[in-house]
């Protein structure tokens, strides 16, 4: 007996002297942190071989550790500061410590918050949103096109391969859309995917504090923004809270036995959203859906295990602060565990009051996305605080309203109609973003056939409709995907973007007339949209489609003006009689202008006259 | 002037002396009352020529005439009383003076009401409902085929004429509905119809109080319900608030400039049901939807004029009263104006808390029809007291379900499973009434392509779903409309109603094959529904449709059994998983018996058997 213990000293003493040298630090994140923020506490995750053996411990004026958590793994470690809003910004070091020694250390720096972070204010009506893939849309820096220790190269051949695209193109771009009279970009992630292949699209991240470098570097990303806010334009990170890619770095070392859901054996999702709000959905039912993957390369995060929640949500708010975010598109909203998704939420909503989120809901069914609402008095007691959702119903009637005849009830302008009449679903209907087409589906152009009246009566609808429009790059010089609606053929390289490239959207040069028109036609109309506060703010009313009469139209209105947008679906022109109108909206104005042409345009009949397959958007200055 | 006077009063002298002679009460309605009724106010109409030249007075005790209503035509008073809870039962005259002379008086009484009716109980989850068209389902009286004195005889020739069938036929016929596990009728309108043509179906009323004599007479729906009663079953009046018929006694004669909407020249109704919800409707389309007129015979109630909405209300309170019944089927719930339908229902209500009435809302889309029930938290405040709305939306879910393929989401059993899904948006969804077709639409048989397998799934769904069923008289035995789908046609003679069919369902004779199982298989599965709480009041849990594999699963369970329906739309037999239900419903039973066969079946394994395109339903007692 005394024998074995004197060994085990000696094996304690031998470990101890062996591993000392040998303990450091892989990752510790999230890196830095800053000092005042309205909540005082701060999860750390630490990463390093044998980490959890040492005993964590800091020194600074109103920094505390509170707890440390020690996981099935033992090279992880889960540190839980608080951090006094009396903490000044400064630097300490986290020693890590073992038998008092300190076998490693980091130094942690809390920053000085920028002025006013807390209160800033996110994306709003005012605004237009472009969408941006940016492995395709600019190849800025063909410097990185392929970076040493990313997995996948550059095949500009393979729809699903890398193209180059990056930061430092859109950045060279920002001139562009800003005279086309974009506000907002909205990228898809741009952090790191370190995937063996179709790495290009974003949503499958292996770093999620790390710009893909095939993208550019974070200071990069922070460059974007500053960029942007000296033209007073906003930045909209993309984020995916369900899923990881397979090859994330913690997948070879997964800190827990439920860091994943199905963490034993994959299967996929049912991707029956409706689940979540099904008042007799099976428990069989709700764990397909919301524990089932995407696909095999995309690993489903257990977001009830409070450590992956909290890791989740400090990374959010990293960047927010890091990059000066205005606003977050949060993907597959419905797919994450859905009280974590309240609860990220309302943690991000109470760091920033007056930030912006928009979740992807993709349903056509208005009962199912305005579930998922801030304000919603939902059946079940679920209670949401995201402020906006992408309006996947107006979508769809958008598209049928221009494609569908207009003889029955439910398709076509009656569909469109029928679908704005339920926005009494929603608890706050303005701040859905709205939308022609995006990353995930064929292209506008495509849906509507390649109609040009029907693309310009679509985007015209976008533009004064309530909401956030957000439009993907290359609607506006009709790209289409005649071939397939394959992820890869819609997400084409943007004309220009490439120095191989004949045609330039840039430029003009080398594009069709009906491309250049409608460039032209989307510059205007954005632009005037800017200033049109009835437009951002304003009251709706809509006059119904009558029965197969192929007209409908729709008014937006304040103190200011009213603008008036009448669509005409029908081949002839149409005396449409603006009688009613009058009664209720324009009342005694007699003139107008037209946004498109800035012609005026009498009110003083009974009627105005609207072209065929064409509309008539006007403003009444008051 | 001197001698204007006394002219004056000679013309007055002579005018009273003539007319009083000429004095007399056409219309009085209601006719008579009941004492001890929760709402002490009464509403008279009185009609007669030059009437409101009189003054009425009323002596008795408890009751006293607290106001009289004179209005544009002379020939209305409208009188309103008090009838204090204390006042008994009784009669009293209602004297009409002038000068003090009693011109024409009128004998009212105040009848005893029967024991319990405050307090009756209305249909409920236990009842199933059968609809029939009185016209069209068995001729017990051929003496009232054509009446002296209504403008429409007898053609049966004619798919839109009248044919003969009668509450005497229904009578007759009552043996054989209750047999068949029906518990509650509900017959299209027996009110008068005195139109020239088309007015078999009912909703084109000309007299509010009486019963249409080519059906019977007012004492004749007495019988019926009390017939009913005695049988355990109960009474559902289906009503319209809405329109009235174009030879409705008033039209001649209408009391107020606006009794009628678009009284001075009639525009048909929009239909825009969206109206009543949209937050941006304009009031041109509200106007044009509510006040429109169904068709030029059909003239548009004024609900807005409180006259109106007195004489609406206390007519239907009058039938409940006079009746016995046990319900109302709502008409055209969107139609009316909707301040008075709230009102309408809640004092309804008020004076029956137990009863129970349905509205009609024809949508397929759940966000319009459960704006209307009762307790719903509408966006707009609206209040509804309706405790019931059929459910449009679930029957076109249904036969989508049965026709479609299940390869798409959103189409066959799929679009059934997230239409029950969408049930969060209902106050209570227990409270629908569930149908798989009814008298204004295809036969459910047409609607599902005559597949047999489909028509048995479809009916033992409706049995087994949440909410009421109703099923329409003929569905039992297959009827259909090949021809087309003019109500007329849908609305077909029951076989073995008239004398001269060769086919006759109340004895089987002349019935195919498939119509005699039909009819066995529903006779089957209503009679185990009346028994089975499970099924009336037990909870749903369903297991969604997995991606294009044909197979749905719908529990209800209370704490008596556990009723499983397992649908199968393959064309093989299924061997379906049964271990999540074991999980979630059905725990450790081994056994359950087979609802239509009477077999039992093993639930000790991990599957069973599911025919294709067929179903299997399974109850385990507890």
């Amino acid at each position: 007996m005394r024998t074995f213990k004197l060994f085990l000293a000696i094996a304690m003493l031998v470990s101890s002297v062996s591993t000392m040298a040998a303990y450091k630090i892989d990752r510790l994140e999230p890196a830095f942190w800053w000092a005042g923020m309205e909540n005082e506490n701060l999860q750390i995750l630490v990463y390093g071989e044998g980490i959890s053996e040492l005993r964590p411990s800091i020194d600074y004026p109103g920094v505390s550790l509170e707890q440390t958590v020690q996981v099935k793994s033992p090279n992880y470690l889960f540190l839980y500061l608080k951090v006094d809003k009396s903490a000044k910004a400064g630097s300490f070091d986290i020693l890590f410590k073992r038998n008092n020694k300190t076998m490693v250390k980091y130094n942690y720096e809390l920053k000085q918050r920028v002025a006013g972070s807390a209160s800033r204010q996110g994306y709003d009506n005012s605004d237009v949103m472009y969408l941006i893939t940016p492995d395709r849309f600019v190849n800025g820096d063909t410097s990185n096109d392929e970076v040493e220790g990313l997995k996948e190269g550059l095949d500009r051949a393979d729809d699903f391969g890398r193209h180059g695209g990056d930061l430092a193109g859109i950045m060279q771009s920002l001139d562009y859309i800003e005279d086309m009279g974009y506000t907002t970009l909205w990228l898809n992630p741009v952090m790191e995917n370190d995937m063996p292949e179709g790495s290009y699209h974003g949503y499958a991240i292996t770093d999620f504090y790390e710009t893909d470098a095939r993208h550019g570097s974070n200071e990069d990303y922070v460059q974007l923004s500053k960029e942007l806010k000296k033209r007073n334009m906003k930045l909209v990170i993309d984020m995916i809270m369900n899923h990881c890619g397979s090859h994330h770095w913690w997948m070879e070392d997964l800190p827990t036995d439920d860091w994943l859901n199905f963490q034993d054996g994959w299967q996929v999702t049912t991707h029956l959203r409706e689940t979540n709000m099904d008042p007799y959905a099976s428990e069989y039912d709700k764990r397909n859906h919301a524990d089932g993957w995407f696909v095999e390369s995309m690993p489903d995060l257990n977001q009830r295990n409070p450590l992956m929640a909290d890791y989740l949500i400090y990374n959010t708010i990293w960047w927010i602060e890091y990059a000066d975010l205005d606003g977050i598109r949060m993907d597959t909203y419905p797919y994450p565990d859905k009280a974590f998704m309240s609860e990220w939420t309302r943690r991000v909503m109470e760091e920033y009051p007056n930030f912006n989120i928009v979740g992807e809901e993709w349903s056509s069914n208005p009962a199912i996305v305005s579930y998922w609402q801030k304000d919603k008095i939902n059946a079940d007691g679920y209670v949401s605080y995201m402020p906006g959702v992408f309006d996947f119903p107006l979508q769809d009637a958008l598209v049928k309203a221009l494609n569908e005849d207009d003889s029955q009830w439910g398709q076509g302008l009656p569909k469109l109609y029928a679908t704005l009449a339920d926005d009494h679903l929603y608890a706050d209907p303005t701040q859905l973003v709205i939308f022609p087409d995006n990353h995930d589906m064929s292209r506008f152009y495509t849906q509507i056939n390649e109609d040009f009246g029907m693309f310009k009566m679509g985007m015209a609808f976008t533009a004064v409709c309530r909401g956030i429009p957000q439009i993907y790059y290359g609607t506006e010089i009709l790209m289409t995907n005649p071939n397939s609606d394959s992820h890869g053929e819609i997400r084409a390289e943007y004309p220009g973007g490439w120095d191989d490239h004949t045609a330039n959207a840039f430029t003009g040069e080398g594009l069709t007339a009906d491309q250049k028109e409608a460039q032209t036609f989307t510059k205007i109309l954005l632009n005037w949209r800017k200033g049109c506060s009835a437009v951002h703010d304003g009251c709706l009313k809509h006059f119904a489609p009558n029965h197969a009469n192929g007209l409908y139209t729709l008014f937006r209105y304040d103190d200011k003006s009213v603008v008036m947008l009448v669509m005409n679906k029908n081949s002839e022109a149409n005396d449409v009689n603006i009688l009613p109108f009058k009664v209720e909206v324009i009342g005694a104005a007699t003139e107008g202008v037209d946004v498109i042409t800035g012609n005026n345009v009498s009110l003083a009949g009974e009627t105005v006259k609207v072209e065929g397959r064409s509309f008539l958007l006007v403003e009444i200055k008051k």
